[in-house]
Protein backbone atom coordinates (compact mmCIF):
# COMPACT_ATOMS: atom_id res chain seq x y z
CA UNK A 1 0.00 0.00 0.00
CA UNK A 2 1.91 2.87 -1.18
CA UNK A 3 -1.09 5.98 -2.12
CA UNK A 4 1.29 8.85 -3.03
CA UNK A 5 2.77 6.04 -5.93
CA UNK A 6 -0.97 5.05 -6.59
CA UNK A 7 -1.42 9.04 -7.86
CA UNK A 8 1.35 9.18 -9.64
CA UNK A 9 0.81 6.11 -11.46
CA UNK A 10 -2.37 7.38 -12.03
CA UNK A 11 -1.53 10.83 -13.36
CA UNK A 12 1.50 9.00 -15.61
CA UNK A 13 -0.87 7.10 -17.69
CA UNK A 14 -3.41 9.66 -17.73
CA UNK A 15 -0.55 12.15 -19.08
CA UNK A 16 0.11 9.20 -21.71
CA UNK A 17 -3.39 8.93 -22.40
CA UNK A 18 -3.63 12.73 -23.50
CA UNK A 19 -0.13 12.90 -25.25
CA UNK A 20 -0.97 9.92 -27.45
CA UNK A 21 -4.50 11.32 -27.95
CA UNK A 22 -3.11 14.70 -28.91
CA UNK A 23 -0.74 12.99 -31.47
CA UNK A 24 -3.49 10.55 -32.95
CA UNK A 25 -5.88 13.79 -33.33
CA UNK A 26 -3.25 15.72 -34.90
CA UNK A 27 -2.25 13.07 -37.42
CA UNK A 28 -5.14 11.04 -38.12
CA UNK A 29 -7.98 13.81 -38.23
CA UNK A 30 -10.85 13.99 -35.79
CA UNK A 31 -13.04 12.06 -37.99
CA UNK A 32 -10.81 9.02 -37.54
CA UNK A 33 -9.91 9.13 -34.21
CA UNK A 34 -11.72 6.75 -31.23
CA UNK A 35 -10.80 5.36 -28.11
CA UNK A 36 -10.28 2.10 -29.58
CA UNK A 37 -7.67 2.84 -31.97
CA UNK A 38 -5.85 5.08 -29.06
CA UNK A 39 -5.81 1.72 -26.86
CA UNK A 40 -4.29 -0.48 -29.44
CA UNK A 41 -1.87 2.42 -29.96
CA UNK A 42 -1.04 2.38 -26.43
CA UNK A 43 -1.62 -1.24 -25.86
CA UNK A 44 -4.24 -0.87 -23.76
CA UNK A 45 -7.71 -2.32 -22.74
CA UNK A 46 -10.19 0.38 -24.15
CA UNK A 47 -12.60 -0.71 -20.96
CA UNK A 48 -9.10 0.50 -18.87
CA UNK A 49 -8.98 4.04 -21.10
CA UNK A 50 -12.38 4.32 -19.63
CA UNK A 51 -11.06 4.50 -16.21
CA UNK A 52 -9.63 7.54 -17.08
CA UNK A 53 -11.23 9.16 -19.14
CA UNK A 54 -15.74 7.93 -19.25
CA UNK A 55 -16.11 9.66 -22.48
CA UNK A 56 -14.63 10.65 -25.51
CA UNK A 57 -15.86 14.45 -24.62
CA UNK A 58 -14.43 14.02 -21.49
CA UNK A 59 -11.15 13.03 -23.11
CA UNK A 60 -11.55 15.60 -25.57
CA UNK A 61 -12.12 18.35 -23.12
CA UNK A 62 -8.56 17.21 -20.90
CA UNK A 63 -6.50 17.36 -24.57
CA UNK A 64 -7.83 21.01 -24.76
CA UNK A 65 -6.86 22.00 -21.38
CA UNK A 66 -3.69 20.21 -22.08
CA UNK A 67 -2.97 22.43 -24.91
CA UNK A 68 -4.09 25.44 -23.59
CA UNK A 69 -2.18 25.21 -20.57
CA UNK A 70 -0.91 28.56 -19.81
CA UNK A 71 -2.83 30.23 -22.61
CA UNK A 72 -4.10 33.73 -21.01
CA UNK A 73 -1.07 35.90 -21.50
CA UNK A 74 -0.30 37.98 -18.21
CA UNK A 75 -3.03 39.55 -16.99
CA UNK A 76 -0.70 42.19 -15.76
CA UNK A 77 0.68 43.47 -19.14
CA UNK A 78 -2.65 43.80 -21.06
CA UNK A 79 -3.94 45.39 -17.84
CA UNK A 80 -1.41 48.08 -17.98
CA UNK A 81 -1.44 47.86 -22.00
CA UNK A 82 2.08 46.98 -21.67
CA UNK A 83 3.14 44.41 -24.86
CA UNK A 84 5.57 41.47 -23.99
CA UNK A 85 7.95 42.12 -26.50
CA UNK A 86 10.66 44.90 -25.84
CA UNK A 87 11.29 46.87 -28.72
CA UNK A 88 14.88 48.10 -29.16
CA UNK A 89 13.53 51.70 -31.14
CA UNK A 90 14.60 54.07 -28.29
CA UNK A 91 11.82 57.00 -29.49
CA UNK A 92 9.98 59.54 -27.00
CA UNK A 93 6.76 58.43 -25.95
CA UNK A 94 5.06 60.86 -28.61
CA UNK A 95 7.10 59.05 -31.10
CA UNK A 96 5.90 55.51 -29.79
CA UNK A 97 4.67 53.32 -32.52
CA UNK A 98 0.94 52.31 -31.17
CA UNK A 99 2.33 50.44 -28.48
CA UNK A 100 -1.94 49.65 -27.95
CA UNK A 101 -1.83 47.57 -30.35
CA UNK A 102 0.83 45.12 -29.93
CA UNK A 103 -0.63 43.69 -27.42
CA UNK A 104 -3.85 42.82 -28.78
CA UNK A 105 -1.81 41.68 -32.02
CA UNK A 106 0.76 39.48 -29.84
CA UNK A 107 -2.49 37.88 -28.25
CA UNK A 108 -3.87 37.05 -32.17
CA UNK A 109 -0.86 35.81 -32.95
CA UNK A 110 -0.29 32.95 -29.70
CA UNK A 111 -3.90 31.69 -30.77
CA UNK A 112 -2.69 31.23 -34.12
CA UNK A 113 0.36 29.30 -32.82
CA UNK A 114 -1.71 27.34 -31.25
CA UNK A 115 -3.86 26.09 -34.24
CA UNK A 116 -0.83 25.66 -36.84
CA UNK A 117 0.27 23.11 -34.10
CA UNK A 118 -3.06 21.59 -33.02
CA UNK A 119 -5.26 22.34 -36.34
CA UNK A 120 -8.04 19.62 -35.35
CA UNK A 121 -7.97 20.03 -31.97
CA UNK A 122 -8.83 23.69 -32.58
CA UNK A 123 -11.19 22.49 -35.26
CA UNK A 124 -13.21 20.80 -32.73
CA UNK A 125 -13.38 23.54 -30.13
CA UNK A 126 -15.29 25.68 -33.07
CA UNK A 127 -17.50 22.53 -33.98
CA UNK A 128 -17.93 22.06 -29.78
CA UNK A 129 -17.94 25.57 -28.13
CA UNK A 130 -19.25 23.70 -24.74
CA UNK A 131 -16.16 22.53 -24.90
CA UNK A 132 -14.05 24.84 -24.18
CA UNK A 133 -11.69 25.01 -21.13
CA UNK A 134 -11.31 27.73 -18.99
CA UNK A 135 -8.32 28.87 -20.57
CA UNK A 136 -9.42 30.10 -23.42
CA UNK A 137 -12.84 31.34 -21.60
CA UNK A 138 -10.50 33.67 -20.01
CA UNK A 139 -8.58 34.50 -23.14
CA UNK A 140 -11.80 35.77 -24.95
CA UNK A 141 -12.68 37.63 -22.13
CA UNK A 142 -9.61 39.50 -22.09
CA UNK A 143 -9.60 40.08 -26.08
CA UNK A 144 -12.95 41.66 -25.61
CA UNK A 145 -11.07 44.00 -22.64
CA UNK A 146 -7.92 44.85 -24.74
CA UNK A 147 -10.57 46.08 -27.19
CA UNK A 148 -12.91 47.55 -25.67
CA UNK A 149 -10.28 49.70 -24.30
CA UNK A 150 -9.21 50.83 -27.08
CA UNK A 151 -12.72 51.11 -29.02
CA UNK A 152 -14.72 51.95 -25.73
CA UNK A 153 -17.73 50.54 -26.77
CA UNK A 154 -18.53 47.15 -25.73
CA UNK A 155 -20.77 45.87 -28.03
CA UNK A 156 -18.55 46.95 -31.14
CA UNK A 157 -15.82 45.35 -29.15
CA UNK A 158 -17.05 42.04 -29.15
CA UNK A 159 -17.97 42.40 -33.08
CA UNK A 160 -14.81 43.51 -33.47
CA UNK A 161 -13.70 40.66 -31.52
CA UNK A 162 -15.84 38.19 -33.79
CA UNK A 163 -14.32 39.54 -37.25
CA UNK A 164 -10.69 39.13 -35.70
CA UNK A 165 -11.02 35.43 -34.79
CA UNK A 166 -13.11 34.55 -38.16
CA UNK A 167 -10.69 36.32 -40.43
CA UNK A 168 -7.46 34.40 -38.11
CA UNK A 169 -9.81 30.61 -38.30
CA UNK A 170 -9.73 31.47 -42.47
CA UNK A 171 -6.02 32.55 -42.44
CA UNK A 172 -4.94 29.50 -40.48
CA UNK A 173 -7.21 27.12 -42.55
CA UNK A 174 -5.31 28.44 -45.66
CA UNK A 175 -2.01 28.57 -43.95
CA UNK A 176 -2.43 25.12 -43.02
CA UNK A 177 -3.37 23.57 -46.32
CA UNK A 178 -0.34 24.95 -48.21
CA UNK A 179 1.95 24.13 -45.37
CA UNK A 180 0.64 20.59 -45.77
CA UNK A 181 0.65 20.46 -49.84
CA UNK A 182 4.36 21.73 -49.83
CA UNK A 183 5.24 20.26 -46.72
CA UNK A 184 7.06 23.27 -45.66
CA UNK A 185 6.33 25.96 -42.96
CA UNK A 186 6.04 29.35 -45.39
CA UNK A 187 7.82 32.20 -43.99
CA UNK A 188 6.24 34.01 -46.66
CA UNK A 189 2.74 33.50 -45.23
CA UNK A 190 4.42 34.33 -41.69
CA UNK A 191 5.07 37.67 -43.26
CA UNK A 192 1.46 37.84 -44.85
CA UNK A 193 0.08 37.45 -41.90
CA UNK A 194 1.87 40.03 -39.98
CA UNK A 195 1.47 42.53 -42.56
CA UNK A 196 -2.43 41.19 -42.44
CA UNK A 197 -3.15 41.92 -38.98
CA UNK A 198 -0.96 45.13 -38.68
CA UNK A 199 -3.46 46.74 -41.55
CA UNK A 200 -6.51 45.03 -40.44
CA UNK A 201 -6.13 45.93 -36.57
CA UNK A 202 -5.25 49.41 -37.06
CA UNK A 203 -7.92 49.81 -39.58
CA UNK A 204 -10.72 48.51 -37.41
CA UNK A 205 -9.42 50.19 -34.12
CA UNK A 206 -8.58 53.58 -35.31
CA UNK A 207 -11.49 55.87 -34.61
CA UNK B 1 -24.37 5.45 -86.25
CA UNK B 2 -26.24 8.45 -84.65
CA UNK B 3 -23.63 10.81 -83.69
CA UNK B 4 -25.97 13.20 -82.18
CA UNK B 5 -27.78 10.77 -79.98
CA UNK B 6 -24.35 8.95 -79.16
CA UNK B 7 -23.18 13.05 -77.83
CA UNK B 8 -26.33 13.24 -76.00
CA UNK B 9 -25.91 10.41 -74.23
CA UNK B 10 -21.92 11.36 -73.55
CA UNK B 11 -23.38 14.50 -72.06
CA UNK B 12 -26.00 12.84 -70.21
CA UNK B 13 -23.89 10.50 -68.39
CA UNK B 14 -21.11 12.93 -67.81
CA UNK B 15 -23.68 15.32 -65.97
CA UNK B 16 -25.28 12.26 -64.18
CA UNK B 17 -21.61 11.45 -62.81
CA UNK B 18 -20.66 15.07 -61.42
CA UNK B 19 -24.19 15.45 -59.79
CA UNK B 20 -23.80 12.29 -58.06
CA UNK B 21 -20.37 13.16 -57.50
CA UNK B 22 -21.31 16.92 -55.89
CA UNK B 23 -24.00 15.15 -53.76
CA UNK B 24 -21.44 12.56 -52.36
CA UNK B 25 -18.73 14.76 -51.79
CA UNK B 26 -20.87 17.25 -49.65
CA UNK B 27 -22.29 14.16 -47.87
CA UNK B 28 -19.60 12.09 -47.40
CA UNK B 29 -17.01 14.19 -46.91
CA UNK B 30 -13.85 14.84 -49.40
CA UNK B 31 -11.68 11.97 -47.74
CA UNK B 32 -14.04 9.35 -48.07
CA UNK B 33 -15.12 10.45 -51.79
CA UNK B 34 -13.75 8.05 -54.32
CA UNK B 35 -14.33 7.18 -58.08
CA UNK B 36 -15.07 3.53 -56.43
CA UNK B 37 -17.52 4.73 -53.90
CA UNK B 38 -19.36 7.07 -56.96
CA UNK B 39 -19.34 3.98 -59.70
CA UNK B 40 -20.58 1.87 -56.93
CA UNK B 41 -23.55 4.71 -56.37
CA UNK B 42 -24.27 4.95 -60.05
CA UNK B 43 -24.13 1.40 -60.96
CA UNK B 44 -20.82 2.32 -63.55
CA UNK B 45 -17.82 0.10 -64.03
CA UNK B 46 -15.06 2.22 -62.17
CA UNK B 47 -13.02 1.82 -65.59
CA UNK B 48 -16.19 3.21 -67.50
CA UNK B 49 -16.40 6.56 -64.68
CA UNK B 50 -12.26 6.64 -66.46
CA UNK B 51 -13.95 7.08 -69.72
CA UNK B 52 -15.34 9.89 -68.78
CA UNK B 53 -13.16 11.55 -66.16
CA UNK B 54 -9.81 10.35 -66.85
CA UNK B 55 -8.67 11.02 -63.23
CA UNK B 56 -10.13 12.57 -59.64
CA UNK B 57 -8.37 15.08 -60.45
CA UNK B 58 -10.55 15.74 -63.82
CA UNK B 59 -13.39 15.07 -62.21
CA UNK B 60 -12.93 17.47 -59.29
CA UNK B 61 -12.26 20.08 -61.73
CA UNK B 62 -15.45 19.61 -63.60
CA UNK B 63 -17.56 19.70 -60.36
CA UNK B 64 -16.35 22.49 -59.70
CA UNK B 65 -16.75 24.15 -63.02
CA UNK B 66 -20.33 23.11 -62.56
CA UNK B 67 -21.34 24.14 -59.15
CA UNK B 68 -20.10 27.52 -60.15
CA UNK B 69 -21.35 28.06 -63.34
CA UNK B 70 -22.26 31.75 -64.26
CA UNK B 71 -20.78 32.98 -60.89
CA UNK B 72 -19.34 36.22 -61.67
CA UNK B 73 -21.66 38.90 -61.33
CA UNK B 74 -22.85 40.91 -64.58
CA UNK B 75 -19.56 42.34 -65.88
CA UNK B 76 -21.37 45.67 -66.60
CA UNK B 77 -23.07 46.62 -63.29
CA UNK B 78 -19.75 46.15 -61.67
CA UNK B 79 -17.62 48.10 -63.99
CA UNK B 80 -20.70 51.00 -63.69
CA UNK B 81 -20.84 50.89 -60.19
CA UNK B 82 -24.20 49.78 -59.72
CA UNK B 83 -25.64 47.13 -57.09
CA UNK B 84 -27.95 44.63 -58.72
CA UNK B 85 -30.27 44.94 -56.08
CA UNK B 86 -32.55 47.92 -55.89
CA UNK B 87 -33.26 50.09 -53.20
CA UNK B 88 -36.78 51.18 -52.31
CA UNK B 89 -35.25 54.24 -50.57
CA UNK B 90 -35.82 57.29 -52.44
CA UNK B 91 -32.87 59.57 -52.15
CA UNK B 92 -31.30 62.19 -53.74
CA UNK B 93 -27.90 61.27 -55.02
CA UNK B 94 -25.88 63.13 -52.10
CA UNK B 95 -27.98 61.05 -49.92
CA UNK B 96 -27.15 57.55 -51.36
CA UNK B 97 -26.11 55.78 -48.55
CA UNK B 98 -23.01 54.40 -50.02
CA UNK B 99 -23.84 52.56 -52.93
CA UNK B 100 -20.53 52.04 -53.85
CA UNK B 101 -20.15 49.15 -50.89
CA UNK B 102 -22.97 46.98 -52.24
CA UNK B 103 -22.01 45.37 -55.03
CA UNK B 104 -18.88 44.55 -52.57
CA UNK B 105 -20.99 43.11 -49.90
CA UNK B 106 -22.84 41.46 -52.60
CA UNK B 107 -20.17 39.58 -54.20
CA UNK B 108 -18.80 38.49 -51.18
CA UNK B 109 -22.44 37.23 -50.03
CA UNK B 110 -22.76 35.44 -53.57
CA UNK B 111 -19.47 33.47 -52.70
CA UNK B 112 -20.60 33.14 -48.96
CA UNK B 113 -24.20 31.09 -50.57
CA UNK B 114 -21.71 28.82 -52.32
CA UNK B 115 -19.95 27.81 -49.74
CA UNK B 116 -22.65 26.94 -47.25
CA UNK B 117 -24.20 25.19 -49.89
CA UNK B 118 -20.80 23.03 -51.00
CA UNK B 119 -18.60 23.50 -48.05
CA UNK B 120 -16.71 20.64 -49.12
CA UNK B 121 -15.86 21.28 -52.68
CA UNK B 122 -14.75 24.95 -51.27
CA UNK B 123 -12.72 23.04 -48.98
CA UNK B 124 -11.06 21.51 -52.14
CA UNK B 125 -10.53 24.75 -53.64
CA UNK B 126 -8.67 26.05 -50.50
CA UNK B 127 -6.43 23.12 -51.00
CA UNK B 128 -5.87 22.68 -54.57
CA UNK B 129 -5.65 26.48 -55.99
CA UNK B 130 -4.84 24.95 -59.24
CA UNK B 131 -7.78 23.97 -59.89
CA UNK B 132 -9.62 26.97 -59.73
CA UNK B 133 -12.32 27.28 -62.59
CA UNK B 134 -11.98 30.00 -64.89
CA UNK B 135 -15.04 31.32 -63.30
CA UNK B 136 -13.75 31.59 -59.74
CA UNK B 137 -10.41 33.43 -61.46
CA UNK B 138 -12.96 36.26 -63.28
CA UNK B 139 -14.71 36.58 -59.69
CA UNK B 140 -11.36 37.14 -57.73
CA UNK B 141 -10.42 39.47 -61.12
CA UNK B 142 -13.77 41.29 -60.50
CA UNK B 143 -13.26 41.40 -56.68
CA UNK B 144 -9.53 42.75 -56.77
CA UNK B 145 -10.93 45.32 -59.66
CA UNK B 146 -13.84 46.86 -57.35
CA UNK B 147 -12.01 46.97 -54.11
CA UNK B 148 -9.17 48.90 -56.33
CA UNK B 149 -12.06 51.31 -57.70
CA UNK B 150 -12.82 51.94 -54.21
CA UNK B 151 -9.35 52.65 -52.55
CA UNK B 152 -7.08 53.30 -55.51
CA UNK B 153 -4.34 51.29 -54.49
CA UNK B 154 -3.55 48.05 -56.23
CA UNK B 155 -1.57 46.48 -53.68
CA UNK B 156 -3.81 47.90 -51.09
CA UNK B 157 -6.66 46.29 -52.59
CA UNK B 158 -4.95 42.73 -53.01
CA UNK B 159 -4.39 43.10 -49.47
CA UNK B 160 -8.08 43.58 -48.20
CA UNK B 161 -9.79 41.11 -50.72
CA UNK B 162 -7.46 38.48 -48.90
CA UNK B 163 -8.34 39.52 -45.42
CA UNK B 164 -12.18 39.59 -46.92
CA UNK B 165 -11.99 36.22 -48.27
CA UNK B 166 -10.52 34.49 -45.21
CA UNK B 167 -12.84 36.46 -43.16
CA UNK B 168 -15.28 34.81 -45.14
CA UNK B 169 -13.47 31.31 -44.70
CA UNK B 170 -13.60 31.80 -40.80
CA UNK B 171 -16.94 32.92 -40.50
CA UNK B 172 -18.61 30.17 -43.20
CA UNK B 173 -16.40 26.98 -40.92
CA UNK B 174 -17.85 28.48 -37.87
CA UNK B 175 -21.53 28.65 -39.89
CA UNK B 176 -21.05 25.62 -41.39
CA UNK B 177 -19.84 23.79 -37.63
CA UNK B 178 -23.23 25.57 -35.46
CA UNK B 179 -25.80 24.81 -38.46
CA UNK B 180 -24.67 20.97 -39.02
CA UNK B 181 -24.87 20.70 -34.92
CA UNK B 182 -28.05 22.46 -34.70
CA UNK B 183 -29.40 21.01 -37.71
CA UNK B 184 -30.99 23.89 -38.61
CA UNK B 185 -30.38 27.19 -41.02
CA UNK B 186 -29.40 29.83 -38.43
CA UNK B 187 -31.41 32.78 -39.49
CA UNK B 188 -29.43 34.48 -36.02
CA UNK B 189 -25.79 34.03 -38.35
CA UNK B 190 -27.21 35.32 -41.27
CA UNK B 191 -28.20 38.65 -39.45
CA UNK B 192 -24.84 38.15 -37.78
CA UNK B 193 -23.12 37.93 -41.00
CA UNK B 194 -24.70 40.61 -42.65
CA UNK B 195 -23.96 43.34 -39.63
CA UNK B 196 -20.15 42.19 -39.49
CA UNK B 197 -19.36 42.20 -43.31
CA UNK B 198 -21.55 45.88 -43.25
CA UNK B 199 -19.16 47.01 -40.67
CA UNK B 200 -15.55 45.43 -41.97
CA UNK B 201 -16.37 46.60 -45.54
CA UNK B 202 -16.56 50.11 -43.92
CA UNK B 203 -13.62 49.99 -41.58
CA UNK B 204 -11.16 48.58 -44.57
CA UNK B 205 -12.54 50.77 -47.18
CA UNK B 206 -12.88 54.01 -45.99
CA UNK B 207 -10.41 56.33 -46.06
Amino acid sequence: MNPPQKKKKFVSINQKILKESIRLIEREGLDRFSLRKLAEKIKMDPMAVYHYFSSKKELMFSCLQLVFKNFSPNKDSVSKGKPKTKTNLKLSHSQQPEPDFLILQEMIDSYRKKYLQYPNLCKYLLIHPESIPPEIEEYNHMLIREIDRLVSNLEEARLIRDILVDFLHGFCLAEISIAKKNKIQNLELESKFQKSIHFLVRKLLRS
